[in-house]
């Protein structure tokens, strides 16, 4: 983002004054369009109020913008064109279309995460750089590279990379299948995306864990779904409930994240991944499992997917190199049967006609190179680390505010708050003080819970921001009290 | 894909056999389910339909499928698990959502394409491997790579790939824009989608160009539009239909590929364009300017974009590697409104978290070294090339028998077939003959036309593939005549 240059000749004002202009006359804010207030573009450029205040007045002297009290800031329609003319309504068209904007929370924490990237990060769902395979994807990379190919590819994905896959979740998630079975995804996100697009219809009633990560994501709600709880305690979630939901409401699909649940941090209870399967396919019910954080598992060996004891084909799995190497990469992939797979390869082809072949070749790469298990057994004894370091804050800082179950394996650690606070404020208040988090109700009904990813901040950064959190709590709680 | 290994000692029937015995126990053909036909499965392997009837006896014998006259072979539901138990009616899934499926024709040449590779392709809509700057992106892949981060990146797309652009659409198509203004998409196709997607409700009427790529995309009736025509003649679309249509059925929108556009290869005349922009900013209406060919401009100097001339923010302009460079690469750009753009970036969020760090990576560095301009006019000669050998052979082995204007960019020659002819019988006796091409009933109202993409074929195979096309023109009508 384009800032003001402190050490330039020029006053700041004038400088952004020009950069306005310049982005006006691009079209960027056409006639008639509304700019950021004076208050946040100040945020934003990380000056005063008041040089803001001084560049709009220069630009209202040359006629380039109209300020009106209450309606804001406006581009002038009449400075641009010798007859006036009209630009389109953009705020209407930004408005249409069924896609619902993001959960506020959500684009809150994503704002203050670019406005101040020192923010200690409690809150982005994925690893640190220094957890994921940075030197070693490098280092493939930096290996002879040759690419035979750069045409579009097959939609269900480059076929050495669903080969190599095929391989790996034999060896280490226990599921056997062929490379026609694979589809290969921009990370889990848009297996779940052409799920719920392309084989679920507006109107159909699906069931989703309470809390669930799938709350965070209007991707549901803007696909029309009617969404259905199914509680999730110590051991996931009831089975029986699907049954109950069934009955009561004719649910089509069910979402499942069953190993080291994301917020939760749960693994669903061996007795109760038979019933679910029993359930399933005694009502001809699909699942779609879920599955980024099981190779994460800090001691034992990692939960086996429900795909691997399914008999019936009831399984849609998905699986992502997000959560245990990098999100950046890009690269998911959906176990399902046949039909699925051919559906949604040939809807995919209408949105972005697939990944491009580089990153799938390196993910490929990957996958054959000798780094995997090194890898991953750094991953875990990391992660078991950073939790430790979480929890021993939470006790120095926070003790007897919060209560928590002990996650095995996973990303986050889900915190019950003693004292009753109202989650946006104390976002508001740990923004202030240094630190973002995600409120609990991000994810689901509840309230009073926080979601704290101990993979995403600096090994040193953790202790200090539960320091920062603390004080954020009590400034809140102590002014209650006042 | 999977085929039966003609080295083995194992007979093939019984490769075949245990293949598929393979693939429903792993689910992929779920209890119950269809198997593809015999003769559908003897194609898609390669081998005799009596080996593929001898497979499925043996399956059969074993009781693993069950066949009944005219109404296919199917997995048997009684072999898997002792009670008889159901599974999810994945084809009913498969026809859910909103997403229609592509064009027939269209996943037609795609299965023929995916059988048989050794056909002449006229068809696929792209450069041929020796077009792509596959040597320089290799080059570029093969200096001292760094990757300093691979979290989830900023969904508007990695900055210095839009700092990059910011130069390129400067320098090659006359656009002033900055970075924030904008978005990175998976080729120019998910700049459509977003666009038909969340711009746009079910519902709305929208102008396309007749006949137009956009035709070939169900992409715009799964998103509920009403579609209405601008005919395409010489010099492009007329802006005067546009108030008609306006005035008629309210268009939100018009869609317009301006220079060499596709299938046509028609240029919007400068007057026309003038006028467009008038039309739009006198109705607020919005144009989006879909402008992957320009580049291509054999001999003259690219026509300039819409956007450059765009003086009320009417304009989304949207570009793309796909047709200068290689699609494989999936990257395209959107130029829009700063409302516009922070909209689309917030909704993407919802689909895929954005694309790959790698491959913009890559782009920005291409688009950064002194590769792209002698790698454009090396395409623009071989483009140009490709383009004459095309006319001569159609010359030769079709004289009369067609029409068409000659393109001066881009990768598609549009031919009027004088015989008449049968769109979809045609494709078929092409495939017997060994060539593919798009029925150009594909991309609009009229039939009778016929797209050939020049760009695509080996320079050695298109005076083969012409004379093959000929034959199966020749074979209809001669057998029509009988
Ligand atoms: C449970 C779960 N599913 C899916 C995703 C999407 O991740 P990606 O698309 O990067 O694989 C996340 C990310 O937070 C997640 O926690
Ligand atoms: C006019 C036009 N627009 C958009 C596209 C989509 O191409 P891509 O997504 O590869 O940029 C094509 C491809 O054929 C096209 O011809």
């Amino acid at each position: 983002m384009w800032k003001p240059d402190r050490q330039s000749k020029q006053p700041l004002y004038e400088q952004i004054a020009d950069h306005l202009e310049r982005r006006i006359s691009y079209g960027e804010f056409p006639p008639g369009s509304l700019l950021p207030s004076e208050r946040k573009l100040a945020e934003q450029l990380g000056v005063n109020r008041s040089t803001v205040v001084q560049s709009f007045a220069e630009l209202r002297s040359m006629g380039i913008i109209e300020s009106r009290t209450g309606s804001g800031t406006r581009v002038s329609k009449y400075k641009w064109g010798i007859t006036p003319k009209h630009t389109p309504n953009w705020s209407r068209y930004a408005e249409g279309g069924s896609f619902l904007p993001n959960q506020p929370f959500m684009r809150r924490i994503r704002k203050a995460l670019t406005e101040h990237p020192s923010l200690i990060d409690f809150a982005s769902g994925e690893l640190s750089k220094d957890l994921s395979p940075i030197d070693e994807i490098t280092t493939l990379l930096n290996e002879p590279q040759s690419i035979s190919y750069l045409g579009y590819d097959n939609p269900q994905g480059y076929t050495p990379l669903r080969q190599a896959l095929v391989s790996y979740l034999r060896d280490y998630r226990g599921i056997q299948t062929t490379e026609s079975s694979i589809l290969i995804t921009s990370g889990s996100q848009q297996s779940l995306y052409l799920i719920t697009q392309c084989l679920l219809s507006p109107g159909d009633a699906v069931a989703i864990e309470d809390p669930s990560y799938c709350y965070s994501l209007p991707m549901f709600q803007s696909a029309g779904l009617r969404l259905f709880r199914l509680p999730v305690d110590q051991d996931g979630a009831r089975p029986e409930d699907i049954r109950t939901l069934y009955k009561k409401h004719r649910i089509k699909m069910v979402f499942i994240n069953p190993n080291f649940q994301n917020p939760t941090g749960t693994v669903l209870k061996a007795e109760q991944r038979i019933q679910l399967l029993n359930i399933a396919s005694e009502l001809g019910l699909p699942i779609v499992e879920d599955d980024p954080f099981s190779l994460t598992a800090y001691k034992e060996t990692p939960p086996s997917p429900l795909k691997s004891i399914d008999s019936t084909g009831s399984i849609l799995h998905i699986g992502s190199f997000s959560k245990i190497a990098a999100s950046g990469l890009r690269i998911g992939w959906m176990v399902a049967p046949h039909t699925i797979v051919e559906r949604l390869a040939d809807a995919r082809q209408q949105m972005d006609f697939g990944l491009s072949v580089i990153p799938q070749q390196v993910a490929a790469q990957f996958l054959k190179s000798p780094y995997v298990e090194p890898h991953l057994d750094r991953l875990r004894m990391n992660l078991l680390f950073r939790r430790d370091l979480l929890i021993e804050a939470l006790e120095k800082e926070l003790p007897g505010l919060v209560c928590y179950t002990i996650p095995q394996g996973g990303l986050h650690m889900w915190c019950k708050l003693v004292p009753k606070v109202h989650d946006g404020k104390l976002l508001e208040e740990a923004i202030k003080n240094g630190v973002v988090f995600v409120p609990g109700s991000v994810y689901g009904s509840d309230s009073g819970f926080v979601r704290f990813t101990f993979a995403r901040p600096q090994v040193e950064e953790i202790s200090s921001g539960v320091s920062k959190f603390a004080k954020a709590l009590q400034n809140l709680t102590n002014n209650r009290r006042e």
